[in-house]
Formats: C-alpha cells, sequence, structure tokens
C-alpha cells in the first residue's frame, strides 16, 4: 500500500495536468474570431507575457538569493541546507509554471469565447469554462506533483523512521526541507499577488487619468498605450494572481498538515496492520480525491440557450463536493483503524488525546462546506439586488460621503459570519481530530481548488470577452450572451475571494500549528499564553501589521500610477503617429460624434503604433519596487520579533491572522459591494432621474474608485502576508531554535 | 501610617473637589456678556441639561436593573450581593454627577470665555481652561473619593486579612465587590461615549439637512430647531462623553491594580516594618499624586497677550509631568522596602518573581510618558501642515476618491507607532513589576487624567465661544482671539483622543490580568495558550467584536438622524411663527443677502420660539435607542463566552482589546486629518484657484464628512468596548467559576 500513498497522488496529478494540457490545446484550436478580435487579443496576450518576462526575470534573482541564505543558514542542520533550497526552487518554479500556463490559455480563451458567442451561449461558457479549468488544475496538478515527488526523493535519502524525542529524526528531517516548497510557492504569491495586485490598479488609474482626462480620448481606446495594460491587469490579478495565492494556501496547507501528521504516527502504528506513515500520506492522499473530484465536476458544467451559466458552475462545483465528502470517507476509513481510538499526541496540551478514524472526516468535511458557505456569505454582502447592497445604493442618494460610510459599515460588518464559520470548523476539527484536525480541515477546504479556481479564473475571461466584443464591435446577440457569462463572473469573483480569504486564514493556523509543533518537538513546549506579556506584544505587533501592509498596498498604487503616467505621456510625445491621431479622436470625442472617414484614416494609420508591451514593462517594474517594501516588512519582521523571543513570534503569528482575516474580509467586501452598486444604479429602477440619478451615479463611481485598491490590492495582500509570515516562522523555526537553545 | 494611606487619598480627593467647585463659581462670576450671547449660551445649557435629564432617565432604570441582577447573581458570596450592587451604584452616580457637573460648568464657561476675549486673550484663556479643570478635577476627585470611600466601608465590614490559596479571604472579598464601581462607571461611559457619541452626529446631519438643504436657511441659525442640539452635541460628546471615558479607564486602571497588587502583598510582608496592605493602597497612592501634580499643574497655564495659548497648555502637563515623576519615586520609596528584594506570586507562569523597589516606579513613569508621547503621535498624524496632512491635500487635487483613500491609508499607518509605545510600556513594565507592574503603567498613564482632561475639556469651550462670538456679532479682535484659542482646541483634541485610546487599552489589560488573576486565585491556573482552539477563536471573536461594533455605530448615527429630521420637519409644520420667519430667512439667503429691515422683525418675532428642549431631547431618546443593541452585545458576549468557557473568554478579551485599539486609532485619525484637511484647503496656499479649488475643497468637504462619525461616534465608542468587556469579565468571574468548577 505504502507505494500506492506515494505514488499514487503522483499519478492524479499527472493526469491533472494531462487533461489541463488536453483543454488548452482544445481551446487553441477554437475560433480566434475576426482579424480585429485576433488583433486585440494578441496585444493582451503579448501584454501579459510582457508582465510575466519583467517579473520573472526579477524573480529569478530573488528566488536564486533566497536558496543561497536559506541553504547557508540551513548549513548547520545535516544535508538539509541543498535540499531545503531545493524544495524551495522547486516550490517557487512550480507556482511561476502554472502562472504562465494559466495565463497563457486565459489570454487565448479571451478572443475565443468572444468568438464562440457569436454562435452560441453554451459554446461561449465551455470555452471561457475551459479557460478557467486550465489555471485550477495546473494549479492543483503542479502542488501535489511538486510536493510528491520532492516527499519520495526525500524520505528516500533521509528514510521516513520517527521519533518523538528526535527533531533531527529521519521523518523531521525530511518534511523540514520539504516545507521549503512552500516558501517558494509563497514568494511567487507575494510578487503575483502583491505586485500583481498594484500593477492592475496602477495601470487602471494611469490609463484613465492620462487617455480620458489629459488626452480626451474615449476609454479602453486603442491610441492609448495603456489600454492594454488595463486589460492585461485583469489576467495578471484575478487568473494570476488568484492562482499564486491558491497555489500557496494549497501547498502550505498540506505540507503542515504532514507536519502535524507526526502527532498520530505512534497511534495509528499502535493497531495491526497500519503503519504510522499513513498520518503523513493522509493529506496529500484527500489532495488526490479532490483533484479526482475537481475533474469530474467540470464535465457537469454545461447550459442551454437562454439558460443560467451560474446554474451550470454552481452544478458542477456541488458535484465536486459531493464526490469529496463520499471519497473523503472512503479514503479515510481505509487508511486508518476502524476499530477503536487512535492515540495522538498534543503538543499543546502535553497530554495525549483519543480520536476516531472519522473525526478526521469530519474535519475534512468541515473544512469544505466551511469554505462554501463562507464563499456565498461573501456573495450576499456583494452582490446586486440583495438587501446590503440595496441599503448602499439607497445612501447613495445623499452623496458620496454618505455611501462611502454606509460602505466602509457594510465592509466591517461582513466580517462577523465568516470569522464565525472559520471558529465553527477550528472547533468542531480539534474537538474530532486535535491539531492535525485543524490542519486537515484547511486541506478539505482547499480539497476542491481545482474547480473552485476553474470557476474563479472562468470570471476575468468572461469579463474580458466582453471587452473584446464591444471593441471589436460584434453583434447585440453576441453581447447579451458575453453579458450573462460576465454578470456571473462578478459572483464567482465575490464567492472566489471569500474561498481565498478563509483558507489563507486556516492554512496560516495551520502553519502556525506546524511552527509550534517543530519547537515542541525540541522538547522545548512553547506556550503561547496570551497574558503572558511576551506573548501579548507578539498578538499586538502582529494584530498592527495588517493595517501598515494594507495602508502601504493603497498607497503603493497611486505612487505606481504616476510612472505609468509618466511613460504614457513619453510615447504620446515621442512617437510620431500618435499625436496626429490623438489629435483627429479626441476632437471627435469633443464634438460627441463618431469620427469622420478622414479621421480614421488618420486614426488607423496610429493603429497598434502604441508600444504596449514597454508600458505593461513600466507598469510592471513600478509595481514591483513598491513591493519591496511590504514584502521585506513581512518576511524581516518574523525574523526580528523571532531572534526577540519565540513566544512573542507565536503571538505575532496568531494576531497577525485574526486581525488580516477581519481586515482582508472588510476590505474585499466594501471595494465588491462598491463596484456593485455602481453597476445597480446603471442598471435603473431607483425612481430617480435627471440630476438626481447622475448625483446618485457619482457618488457610486467615487465608490467604486475608493474600493478598487481595496478589494484588488490590499485586501488580497493580507492572504499572502498572513501566509507568509507564518510560513517564515515555519521555515527558521529550527535557525531560531538554535539561537535560544 | 495606615490611616494616612486609607485616609489620605480621600483628603486629596475632597481638595480636588472643593478647588474644582471654587474655579466653578468663579466662571460663573465672569461677566456672561451681551444680552444676545446669553440668550445663545441659555439655549445651549438647557439643551445641555435637556440630553442629561433625558439620557439619565434610561439610566436610573437600566442602572437600578443591573444592580438587582448584581445582587441576585452573586447571592452566594456572602454579604457581597448587597455590597457589590452597591458598589455599582456609587459607581454609576459619580461618574453621572462628573458628567453632570462638568457639563453644566462647561455650558457656562462657553459664553463668559467668548465675553472675556472682548477683553485680552489670557483672561479668555484662563475661563475656558477653568471650565476644563473643573471638568477634570471632578472626573479624578469623585473617582478617588468613591473608591477610597468605599474600600474603607468594605474593608471595615470583611477585614482585610489575605489568603493566596482562599478566593473568599475578606480581602479577595473586599476587592471583588469594589470592582463594582468600575462597572458603574462603564455603564455610565457606554451611555455617554456611545449614545452621545451616535446623538451628536446625528444633531450634527439632522441640522444640516433639513435646514440648509430643505428649507434652505443659513447653517447654524437660530430658527432651525435642531441648531442648538448640534451645539450641545460638541459639549456632550467632547465633554461628557470623553469625562466618562476617562473616569472609566481611571477607576478601572486604580481597581485592576489593586486587585493585581494582591500577588506582591507577602513579598512586601516578608519585610521588616512594612505591611501588605502597601501594595493594595499603592494605586490609589499614584492616583493621589497625580491629582495634587495637576492641581499645582493647572497654576502654570498662563499666556501673554499674542502669545501661544498651547505653550501655556505644554507648560502646565509637563509641570504635572515632573511633579509626577518626583512624586511617585518618592512615595514608592517610602511605601516599599528599599533593601533586598521583593517577592511576588506571578499567576501566569506559576512561579514567584523578585523585582525591585524602583521597578514600579519605572512601571508608572512609562506608562505616564508612553500616554504623552501617544498623544503627541496622534498630534502628528492628524495636525494641519504636517506631512500626513499635506499628502492628503495634495491627494484631494484629483477628486474625494483619492482623498479617502489616501486618508483610509493614513489611519491605518497611524496604528503602528502607538502600538509600538504600548508594546514598549507593557514589556518595560512586566520585567521590572511584573503584572502589578503593566496594570500600574494604566494607572501611571492615567495619574494626570487631572489636567489632561482640564486640557481636553477645554477645546470644545474654546470652539463654542468662537461660535458665539460669531453668533452674537461680536468684533474682529474677539473673533481673532477666539480662533486662537480655538486652533489650540483641535490639536488638544487630537491629543486627548489619543491617550483615551491609549489609556483604554492599557486599562483594558489590566482589567484582563484582573479576570486571569481573579480565577487564578481559586486554584485553576487558566493558561490563555493562544495556540489551544479555544482560546484561538476567543481571539478571533475578540478581533472581530470591534469591526461589528464600528459597523453599529455608524448605521446607527444615519438612523438616529433620521428622527431629528422628522422632529425638525414637525416643528416647522406645527409651530406658527416659524413658517413665516423661515420664509424671510429663505428668501434673503436665495438672494444672497442679510434680511432687510421688514424680514429681520419677522424672524427676530419667532426668535426662540422653536423649541430646542424637545429636539434634544427627541436626538437623545433616538442615539440612546440605537445604542441598546451595541450596547447589549458588550455586555452579552462576554457573558455568553464566559459561559462556554473560561479561555475563550480570556481569548475574546484580548483579540478584543488588540484589535480594537487598532481600530480606534484607525478611525480617530483617519477623520482627524480628514477634519483637518478640509480645514487646510481653506486656509489656502495650495495654488489652485477657481474649479479646480472648488473640485479640491469639496473633495475635502467629502471626507470630512465621511470622518465625522468615525471620529466622533464609531471611533471612541471602541474605548468603551474594550472596557466593558473586560469589567463584564472581571466582573463575573466569581459567576463563572461557581459554573464551571
Amino acid at each position: 500500500m505504502q507505494t500506492f500513498y506515494l505514488f499514487g497522488p503522483l499519478v492524479v496529478a499527472v493526469a491533472a495536468l494531462v487533461y489541463a494540457f488536453t483543454k488548452a490545446t482544445w481551446v487553441s484550436k477554437q475560433d480566434p474570431g475576426t482579424e480585429r478580435m485576433q488583433k486585440i487579443g494578441s496585444w493582451i496576450a503579448s501584454g501579459a507575457m510582457a508582465f510575466l518576462k519583467r517579473q520573472y526575470r526579477v524573480l529569478a534573482i530573488f528566488v536564486l538569493s533566497v536558496a543561497v541564505l536559506l541553504g547557508v543558514s540551513n548549513a548547520g542542520l545535516k544535508d538539509s541546507h541543498v535540499m531545503i533550497a531545493l524544495s524551495f526552487v522547486v516550490g517557487a518554479l512550480c507556482s511561476a509554471l502554472a502562472g504562465f500556463f494559466g495565463m497563457k490559455v486565459a489570454t487565448k480563451a479571451n478572443t475565443r469565447t468572444a468568438s464562440a458567442a457569436r454562435h452560441s451561449l453554451n459554446s461561449a461558457l465551455q470555452v471561457a469554462f475551459s479557460g478557467g479549468a486550465v489555471m485550477g488544475l495546473t494549479v492543483v496538478g503542479l502542488g501535489l506533483l511538486g510536493l510528491g515527488t520532492l516527499f519520495i526523493i526525500y524520505s528516500k535519502f533521509f528514510g521516513t523512521t520517527y521519533s518523538a524525542t528526535d527533531p533531527a529524526s529521519p521523518l523531521n528531517l525530511t518534511l523540514n526541507v520539504l516545507s521549503g516548497f512552500s516558501l517558494g510557492a509563497s514568494s511567487i504569491a507575494l510578487f503575483a499577488r502583491v505586485g500583481g495586485g498594484i500593477y492592475t490598479k496602477a495601470a487602471d488609474v494611469g490609463a484613465d487619468l492620462v487617455g480620458k482626462v489629459e488626452a480626451g480620448i474615449p476609454e479602453d481606446h486603442p491610441l492609448n498605450p495603456a489600454t492594454i495594460a488595463d486589460n492585461v491587469g485583469d489576467n495578471v490579478g484575478d487568473v494570476a494572481g488568484m492562482g499564486a495565492d491558491l497555489f500557496e494556501s494549497y501547498v502550505g496547507a498540506i505540507v503542515s498538515s504532514m507536519i502535524l501528521g507526526m502527532s498520530w504516527y505512534f497511534g495509528i502504528a499502535e493497531h495491526q496492520g497500519f503503519d504510522g506513515m499513513n498520518a503523513i500520506y493522509l493529506p496529500m492522499t484527500v489532495g488526490l480525491v479532490g483533484i479526482l473530484a475537481s475533474i469530474v465536476g467540470t464535465f457537469f458544467v454545461k447550459t442551454r440557450e437562454g439558460g443560467n451559466p451560474q446554474a451550470a458552475l454552481n452544478f458542477g462545483t456541488v458535484v465536486a463536493g459531493v464526490i469529496m465528502i463520499v471519497g473523503t470517507v472512503a479514503a479515510l476509513a481505509f487508511m486508518l483503524p476502524r476499530e477503536g481510538t487512535i492515540k495522538a499526541a498534543n503538543v499543546i496540551t502535553g497530554r495525549t488525546d483519543e480520536f476516531h478514524w472519522w473525526g478526521l472526516a469530519v474535519a475534512v468535511i468541515g473544512g469544505l462546506l466551511c469554505g462554501m458557505a463562507i464563499g456565498f456569505v461573501t456573495e450576499y454582502y456583494t452582490a446586486t439586488h440583495k438587501k446590503p447592497v440595496e441599503g448602499l445604493v439607497d445612501s447613495a442618494r445623499t452623496g458620496p460621503a454618505t455611501a462611502v460610510i454606509q460602505g466602509l459599515a457594510l465592509g466591517m460588518n461582513s466580517t462577523t459570519i465568516p470569522v464565525l464559520l472559520i471558529c465553527a470548523a477550528i472547533i468542531l476539527a480539534y474537538m474530532t481530530g486535535g491539531l492535525f484536525g485543524v490542519a486537515l480541515s484547511a486541506v478539505g477546504m482547499l480539497s476542491t481548488t481545482g474547480i473552485q479556481l476553474a470557476v474563479d479564473a472562468y470570471g476575468p475571461i468572461a469579463d474580458n470577452s466582453g471587452g473584446i466584443a464591444e471593441m471589436a464591435k460584434l453583434g447585440r446577440e453576441v453581447r447579451t450572451r458575453t453579458d450573462s457569462l460576465d454578470a456571473v463572473g462578478n459572483t464567482t469573483a465575490a464567492i472566489g475571494k471569500g474561498f481565498a480569504i478563509g483558507s489563507a486564514a486556516l492554512t496560516a493556523m495551520a502553519m502556525t500549528a506546524a511552527y509550534i509543533t517543530k519547537i515542541g518537538e525540541s522538547g522545548h513546549t512553547l506556550n503561547l499564553n496570551a497574558s503572558e506579556p511576551y506573548v501579548l506584544v507578539g498578538l499586538l505587533i502582529g494584530c498592527a501589521l495588517p493595517f501598515r501592509f494594507s495602508a502601504m498596498a493603497m498607497v503603493a498604487v497611486g505612487k505606481a500610477a504616476q510612472d505609468m503616467i509618466q511613460e504614457v505621456r513619453r510615447q504620446f510625445r515621442e512617437i510620431a503617429e500618435l499625436r496626429p491621431a490623438l489629435i483627429a479622436a479626441q476632437k471627435a470625442e469633443m464634438e460627441e460624434r463618431e469620427p469622420n472617414a478622414e479621421e480614421q484614416a488618420i486614426i488607423a494609420a496610429a493603429d497598434g503604433k502604441a508600444d504596449y508591451a514597454h508600458c505593461v514593462s513600466i507598469a510592471t517594474a513600478a509595481a514591483i519596487k513598491k513591493m519591496v517594501v511590504p514584502g521585506l516588512l513581512a518576511v524581516l519582521i518574523p525574523l526580528v520579533v523571532g531572534i526577540l523571543s519565540l513566544e512573542m513570534l507565536g503571538g505575532l503569528l496568531i494576531g497577525c491572522t485574526i486581525s488580516g482575516v477581519c481586515m482582508a474580509i472588510f476590505q474585499s467586501n466594501a471595494g465588491g459591494a462598491w463596484d456593485n452598486s455602481k453597476k445597480q444604479v446603471k442598471e435603473g429602477g431607483h425612481k430617480v432621474y435627471g440630476d438626481a440619478y447622475d448625483g446618485m451615479h457619482k457618488a457610486t463611481v467615487t465608490c467604486d474608485t475608493v474600493g478598487d485598491p481595496l478589494k484588488d490590492t490590499s485586501g488580497p495582500s493580507l492572504n499572502i502576508l498572513i501566509k507568509l509570515v507564518s510560513v517564515v516562522a515555519m521555515i527558521i523555526a529550527p535557525i531560531l531554535m538554535w539561537i535560544h537553545f
């Protein structure tokens, strides 16, 4: 059986990748549409690649430097130094590869979705969802493949003998070097999510300010070099950024569960015919079941003409969920002794607890359901025509100030239920499975990431396809179809954001537990007594950290936008063909008419002359520059605090997680609700006309602008922050122990 | 000596009250100014009394009900039930009395400051500051008098014998029933700060919406029945609200320090010639020194014509601080054994620590300096012409959205340093004095509350005097003097807010420590291991609580404003004299001229016909109604969580404190900075003119409106929340122990 547990996940992971590859090939083969559509599509695609190129160049240096640092700083641990650096590099590579592949396909699926929308709603849905599925299955496939392969290598090298009292036992060493994989994933996530978040909003603001305000040309005009950067931003933030974020959660949850699994080792081994290693294999097996469930689920995403794409996506997710529940119960019943209880060491209380096999199944399923519930709550708070957004729209009648206040209150209010859901998942998992159970509930929540992320990445593809249909002047019927796909995309985006925050929180807690366990293994029980001032101070600093980090991200958007503005102005000045075309476009816009034949000729002559790729590269550079300080903050603070006191670091991790999850939900939901309040006002039906309507609309536009960096930059960045500080702590634990003991 | 420690604080407290009474009499005797000034003044004064009347009526019922509940629920503890109810009622009475007296004098000082400003700057400063000093000294005087008297009564009744192992030892019982005083203070603070905060902004919004927008009459027009309510709001929020807030912190810090002082009892008693009770007397003695320092400090607040009132106020505060430092060292050197170390039981670690006498002095002085430093940091982040507000003004060039984002970022950023200062104070105090040291650093921070609050309450008095000077059409020279006083008031308000938050945080932590100690006394050590899921869940729920509470407070403002609007409309409809006067005033306003003689006669005929008091009463009722749910939340959640698990409640207290302090600083400073950015734009000098200036000004006006409920309602409410949940936990600890053990 051991062979199966070792190689099973690899086989399924490869299957997921093959399936993703098939889907990608299928997407590529679809009709890319008219020449105009292909042109726009190629601009976006090459812009996205320019972003990745620039980003990966910096990342390569960063990753290699950290790898060397990791190797050197772990020099004291026998042979670990090379391996942990290797894990780190492989983790970074896998995440980067998933991002590259996912973006590549997403930018292809854009135009092809618009093209398919010329024929039928279902074929458009198929293309868009397939594009998303590639991202989803690549993330889980590469995650499990990377982890599984490294685990096999390390366990062959070190062996898997385990001793509860020796922190340098072979299994400890194996899992310790494996955790480098998680840090690698975090590095990419930091760049993709924080850098990408800054990038996407900087491009948005930059494009608007120079194009619309200064040059007086319409929004999304091809003459504006920043237009494509703006479109690229959607892919960067919502596809690659979200992908890297969930990749980090996925592998982080699995690795920390494997570490916590050690506490069940002897309890399982006591039973006749069972191997203690089953506890270590368990998280990867749950991942395996989740991938299978996700793949099957994708086959159930189908709709008819005039049907509701949301129902199709929901059906696929529910099917995956049901398979996941059945599969988990079956797998756990097989891997764990079903008779009698299983003893597990409790690193917190120092006692030995006893659990049943089904306890872990309850924990996994609890996590899965909790993730789904958080998604639905998020949707409730941010969707149009639901009570919260209705209230927000009402408050916009009296201007932007009241709407801003109402939105802030809405965001703050929306933290309560998700927090209580997370609390429920934690308590349930702890009661039925101890700390291992808590970590496994994070794995459970993330197990169906394959299809969850597919649904999520479907959103920006549908969104972009609508934009392309508009720019390429496709017919009204096509636009209706893409609109119907896009409307669903807003809902899935909200659900996805809630899911990402919830899973980040549970993952961070699992990693914190792994940090405590690692230190506990050395015989020094870490008592994080919150009333003990060092822990309390750690909690306080940790709690304040998300406030600082959010502020930095918000301010960075404004500053990066400045660099973008400079570059657009430079192109307007230096590219000869642009000036006459701009004047022509501006004249038509000022006179509120379509350009005449002569003007069209001038504009056409400049078509594609704007250097989109360079614009993207400049914005990327600015975004990456601006994320250095917050990034360093997230890495250095746990290091510095850890050197001061192990207890203070423990407090910091928990303080940062609890405050980070509240701040992330608050900001994401306030931003999402503001965005949708604008949409709802535009839809009309509020019995306001003329000036009153204009005022109300303008108020929601202001709110939407306020919410943009909150929901797309600072809010999601906190997912990364809370995981990054935890994974850094988990990685440096052996070094800190060497310092302190 | 015991007699001195018992009666000394009483004598000094009475001296403070006598001094306050003398100051009040002096203020009353000052020239109340012209007939017009007196009329306006009497409207505000009677409005303020209407507020208090309505509030105290509800409070009386509330206090009596809680007193009965407290008595019944403590029925099991011998004789405690009557006493704890008595403490509670006396605490509520003292706080209410301080609020009543302070408001009474502040509303008298308003007109008299304006009147004195007709003669000289210093005489105006003297009146305004004397008005503030009455509030400051009444708060500390009644606080110490109430606590001291009850302590004498209880210690005579129960005795002061102490046993470390018997939670029902006489000293335990004495201090347990004494803590009811703190809960009484919290009840009043809840009504005054949360209810008052909702009231002040509801009146502001209501007055503006019906008066300016609907009726088209100028702002602050006497025809508007809500105008006086708006003026009353300043006194309600900034005088009575702040007073009740600091009263709560003051007595909360002293009571919890006395409880934690028990851990030093035997360590001191071991030394020849020293009594263990000195540890219990110590917090009140520090309070005594602080009152003396504050009284002396007030004599140093003097300025010359053309001088800077800020420098005068600062000088008084610094003098008080220096006396406090010297006095603390002297008192502690006298009360504690100076030779050898003092043993103290550590309820957290279970070990016995050893400290020096000077350790506690360091803790007290650390707290004092920390409070001052937080005040100055707050000022830096919110003052005009400092870097943060300059940046905010800059961002307003591109409209309200960017300014809102920048302000949110500024508020979030501003949390870092105060949090680090609090961390430093905690660590320092813990290292030199253990948990008792931490609690004493809160007492130290609050020791000079007498003069701090005097400076703080001076602000709204100066503000109102400017308004009265304007309404009574006093000369330009007078207006310059009141402006110069008012400008300082903005700074002192910012400093005061920071100080209030910082002291609330330290007090809440001291009360949490008292909760843990109370449970620890029963032999059940409460280990708040933050990695233990029950504690973690408590932390999470606690962390989310301030988000919910803030949201509720923000929404409540909007809803209470609606009730106010209804009442103003009713008066306009039903009071016969108002309609013709309104039409006359509106006509002049629309034609942008002063009313002519005929119109003036019509308006004069309606003068004072508007029922200001009823308007105040309606707004008060609405505010009190809207604070019931958040208030109940703050009381019931610790109760429910405590019944679930003592550890979860401990986590909740800490989570709520750490997240509450960050959220309070964030909201207060964002609001303060937005307010001052508006002021700075109005001052001019930003090289923008015409439409661009209008846009920039309008952007800051929007921001100011957003910030109003944040800085005056939801932000300060969190001070109350974090203390209230802690004091509730401290009070119900014996009942919870009865349930759990």
